[in-house]
Formats: structure tokens, sequence, C-alpha cells
């Protein structure tokens, strides 16, 4: 039985979340599933690689499932897109190796987070990026930001209600960038903890704010306390760009048997 | 009597454009006149840089007004964009050199469109792109685009109900470059006749897909003939970016009195 992998785009405005819910909750899971159903006539449960949050968006989730078809990845980009747009589209498909999950076998993601620091709020990106009027300093972030790169307890930046018992996490990097006149705040890492990028932005955002001193960072990280931390950002301004995995996956995903 | 010099951002996804149009149509100097006269409590006519079409955006229209007032730039932009968001938001603005008129003053404007050459359409800038499946070569737009760069007849390049009778313009810039992980075409001229960027952007994408060759836009600047161009580009994926003036008018604008 062949297993698949699909690489998702979403607007996450009007969605639920990844996660499927019972009781006709939208969610991006479960519109995929739906379409899935209709293309296989028989029903399959997907993995995705990050369970989003209600309202975040997507470039580039990854799921997998296993199905007995014959359908090729190719027509399943066109035939799901065509049940799932305008808000969701599967931007890529590949057969993967075989026991492939999209969610288990990721070795990290990388984020982008979306902020507009000026007088007025923007109509054309009003979905997809946090307004900050106000007076705002992005060299402030920079410097409270080279300070979570690495391998620290992440336990005072997530949900008050996450429940994971480890809460060690590694930064790959965490940068200030532009794009397309916003500012951005890229971040990668290995694993990540409900809400962490929000609460890390959230942080660095009331940093930048003046509202709170960069030293925070390692009180938070000697504490744990997350009350120390700034707010949880909102999820419109947050984007899943992309989620890895080991090299090997990735070349037979480009040469599918 | 001072006059003022507002900068509007909109998604014009959901406006007949911009000019005001009797019978209720909305459009976004009809919303800002409304909120205008809210805010002045007497009505006042605007004079918008460019008449864009229904369903194009702006990130950079530029308005001017004179009134009798002592409200101050600064609360322009507050107070209209309260009652014009969230698809239109006042990004600045100014007071301008007495007589300063938005439109007649303009040396040129710069306007940006968005192509997305993929297999798949894009959620999250679906309301500002063009989305073009199948083949395409973007080496082949560029070719074609600089023949188009400097004076020529653009008769040909127009809605064939445009009825300008002269036809010359000259353009500054028209390249291929990428933001967003889009494709995007920015054209910079002195003047632009109706739907003159949206012809010039359905040519080169026609030339891209390899359904004309890029010697057409020779024999269009040839014959004048609208039929021998491509179709016209959707308006969704055109954005005006920024209007030009005469550097003293930007001078002053930079320094109010």
């Amino acid at each position: 039985m062949p297993t698949f992998r699909l690489t998702i785009e979403y607007d996450g405005t009007r969605f639920s979340g990844w996660q499927s819910q019972p009781g006709g909750i939208r969610t991006v899971q479960g519109a995929l599933e739906e379409a899935l159903a209709t293309v296989l006539r028989f029903p399959v449960r997907i993995q995705g690689a990050g369970r989003t949050d209600a309202g975040v968006h997507a470039l580039g989730q990854v799921t997998s499932f296993d199905a007995e078809t014959e359908i090729s990845p190719e027509r399943f980009v066109r035939s799901l897109t065509a049940l799932v747009r305008p808000e969701v589209a599967v931007v890529d498909a590949a057969i993967a190796p075989p026991g492939f999950n999209a969610r288990f076998d990721s070795t990290g993601k990388h984020y982008r987070y979306y902020l507009l620091p000026r007088g007025a709020p923007s109509p054309l990106y009003r979905h997809m990026c946090l307004f900050i009027p106000g007076r705002f300093d992005p060299g402030r972030m920079e410097e409270a930001a080279s300070m979570m790169v690495g391998e620290h307890d992440f336990a005072g930046f997530r949900a008050s209600d996450c429940e994971r018992k480890t809460t060690r996490r590694t930064l790959y990097e965490l940068t200030i960038g532009q794009e397309a006149g916003l500012v951005c705040v890229d971040v990668k890492g290995d694993g990540f903890l409900k809400n962490m990028v929000r609460v890390i932005v959230g942080t660095l955002v009331d940093i930048g704010r003046g509202r709170l001193h960069p030293d925070i960072v390692q009180e938070v990280f000697r504490t744990g306390d997350r009350r120390m931390a700034g707010p949880t950002a909102p999820a419109r301004g947050l984007v899943l760009r992309e989620v890895y995995y080991p090299s090997g996956w990735i070349r037979e995903r480009k040469d599918p048997s």
C-alpha cells in the first residue's frame, strides 16, 4: 500500500485550526479528509506535521496517509485542490518512502510571523499580520532574539495549559527580516510547544515596544514562569512555512518509485 | 484654506474601483468622501491620482482636497482610517503646497502585478495574484518587456473603448522580479491609458506561456491593433504602489507649514 506525502497551503482565517474535531467544526484536516474520501471513495485518516492553532496559516504544511489506490500524485494535486479551494490548496504531492509519517519523521519546522509597525493597519495584508501602532524598535527585538537561539528550557514560553513534560527545545534560528513591506520574524527549530512561537513573538513585540527589557528572556528561561513573558501574539500573523525531514526522505520524495 | 494630501492603501476586491459613481455603487473615493464628511462635518470632493479599475488594489494611491479645518494631518490618519477600515486605510497625511492636485501634478506611477506560475492556486495570496497553471517561461517575458521600455505609441495596449486622443507614453521601467514567492511585474511610467498595465501584463503572460511570440510587441506598436495583443489581465493581480511628484512637492510634504 503506497504512502503519500502532500504539501498544503492554507489561509487559516476561517478554520478552527488544523486538527479534526467532532461536531461539524471546520478544520483544515477535516476539509482535506472529506475531499480525500470523495476522490478515493473510501475514508482515510491523514497525519499532519504540525497541529496549527485556529487562525494560523501555512505555506508548507506536510501531511501523510496510506491508501490502496492507483491515483497518481499529480492527480491528487488537481482533484483535491478543486474540492478544498479557495482557502486550502495541495501545492505538491509525492509517493513517500514506505512508513513515512509527516508528524513523527519531522526533524523541525520553520515559522514566519509578520508584523506591521506603522501608523495605520494594512488592508491588503490584514489577514496575515499584527498591526503595531506607536513606538517600536526592531533593534531591541534582535537583541532579545539572539538570546533565544540554541537549546533552552522553553517552559515559560508556551500556553499555560500545555501539558508537555519535556520542555527543552532547540531554536536553530530566530531572525528579524523584511518581506513585502512587513517586518517578519523567522523561527526555525527542532520542535515547538503549544503556542510557543506566538509567546516568543508576543514577548519580542513587547520588547520592541519598550514594555519589557530584553533581559526578560533570561529571566523566563531561569524561572520557567509564563507570566513574566509577553502576551500570546494573535494567530493571524503566523505562517507555517516549511517542515524539515531527514535528507533521505527528501531525496526519495523527489524521485518517487 | 489648506490643501491636504493623503496616501491611501486599499484592498480593491469588493470595490467598484476608485472613482465615485452615482446610485450607491461602492467605490473607494465614495467611502473616503463619506468618512471625510463625517470628520469635517461638511462635504468635500477629493481628487485621486489614479482612477483604478474595479478590483485593483493600492498601497500608495494619493488623493488631495482643500478644506477649511484645524484638524491635523495626524488626526486625519486615525479618524478616517477608523471609518473606512478594514478594506481601506489612510497610511499617511500631510499639508501640501497650496493648489496641490494629486492627479494633475503627478509625473508618473509605479504599478506592480503579481503572478503565480505553479501547479496549484495560492490560498493566502488569492485576492492579489493571477494563478498560471501549466508551462510558463519568465525569461520570454523579460525579452518582450525590454522592448516596451521607453517612449512608444501604446494605442494597441489599452481598452478598446479608451477614448484618449494622445496615446504616446513613456515606460521608465518594466522588470520581472520576485516577492513573497510570487513573480512580480513592475511597471513604472509617466502615464497610463485605460487598462494599459493590464493589457501589457496579459500580453507578457501569453508570451511567457508560449501563446504569443515576443516580437508581437513590435507588431502591436506598429499597427496599434488591440486585437493582436494579449488579453486584459484580471484586476486582482494589480497594485498601484506609488505616485510620483516633482521633487519640490515631496520636500514640502515632509516639512508641512
